[in-house]
């Protein structure tokens, strides 16, 4: 992969340790963020640091978020303040002969950069939509249109994507190797987020036929496949 | 619930909104983070915030992780810094008729106080022990100990809660009164985080069987339930 499809490699983004985990190319960082719904925002208020769970997307090396005009992280992020996004996905738990060797299977991404509020009134229409079509491809031409109180109560923030660092554990069990002969029950077990079955709203009115950009979110799949799914369908090459 | 069964509310924790999703009760705050395997955690080193996720478990008020002595998180929160810890569980995907409305369902705790390395080495010991024991009861007793290098490699941070805020959102579609007669599909579709089957390790000794202290760990369980049932059997009331 040529070096402009990977992130640079500063202080902040450098790994410490554990090396082979880290991935900075650009196609891994993309693939985890895109599969994820939920981010975990740091960002810093008078010193005290917050660690916010919220929605998120990525356009290009931008990411997005959102939140009530009036709350605490979009009145803290208004400014252009330094932030850190990470997302992250446990894929399995990991039970090794040692206590040492213990672990979890999973992908991260942590994201750095300074993220500002939009302002712009198209731009935020743009959002909107486009925040719900990510998800649910197409939807956002299905729903009732924004308001102007709704568009004036929703703040949208970017961050241009300075650095990120990807990491990931993939492997079995990784025992030191004079302990693999000891009789101690030592195994992977796989965790997964999955679907459920669509629960219609009780009010809904009969006859609505499910709409074919949410065929995607089957019971019992994946999240993270649906909603990488879901991304390309909104996001094509 | 008598008042000392909560935790106190500040400028930090006190909810700038959505005040019906708030809890600030023990009980409550204390499922949350007894559920979850993961946490984020949010700290800040010159000015910059970091956001990582990490394994991590509570006694009592207080919460502890871990990580190699050599990390950047470790060394960060070595001189007892201000950090935020935020479990969240993810519940459900909820669409309504606008996009306005449209939700997930989650439980998350945002908990705030000052973390610190535990430099004690039979404090370190104890809480080698506590944290297999607290994912997977009994089998610090069943595994290799920990010899002096690993002790050295591994560090415990400490943080006792000073405040912390519960959040929840279990409700179904809720729209504004007039849209409910709009042709829109609209529902909630339940997310779950559950076990796979156990995949033992491929160096396994023959004859050996899953322990006492796994059975919990079901396939297709979920995770929450089985991380709260093992640690109630290893911190009994």
């Amino acid at each position: 992969m040529p070096e402009h499809d990977s992130f640079p490699i500063s202080n902040r983004n450098r790994l410490r340790r554990r090396h082979e985990r880290g991935r900075f190319d650009r196609a891994t960082v993309y693939d985890i963020l895109d599969s994820a719904m939920v981010a975990h925002i740091a960002y810093v208020i008078d010193g005290q640091p917050y660690c916010t769970p919220t929605g998120f997307w990525r356009e290009d090396d931008r990411l997005y978020w959102h939140g009530s005009s009036a709350s605490r992280m979009i009145r803290g992020q208004s400014a252009g303040v330094p932030v850190c996004v990470t997302a992250t996905h446990l894929d399995a738990i990991v039970l090794a002969r040692s206590g040492f060797h213990h672990s979890v299977n999973y992908r991260s991404v942590m994201a750095f950069g300074t993220a500002e509020v939009v302002t712009d009134v198209d731009e935020k229409l743009r959002l909107m939509d486009g925040f719900v079509d990510r998800l649910y491809p197409g939807r956002s031409r299905e729903i009732r249109p924004a308001n102007a109180q709704e568009v004036k109560a929703t703040s949208f923030v970017v961050m241009p994507i300075d650095e990120a660092s990807g990491k990931i554990r993939s492997t079995h069990v990784s025992d030191d190797e004079e302990d693999y002969d000891l009789p101690i029950w030592a195994a992977r077990i796989p965790v997964r987020q999955v679907l459920g079955e669509a629960e219609p709203c009780p009010r809904q009115l009969a006859g609505l036929d499910v709409p074919a950009g949410m065929r995607g979110y089957r019971a019992e799949r994946p999240l993270d496949e649906t909603l990488l799914e879901a991304y390309r369908l909104h996001y094509p090459e």
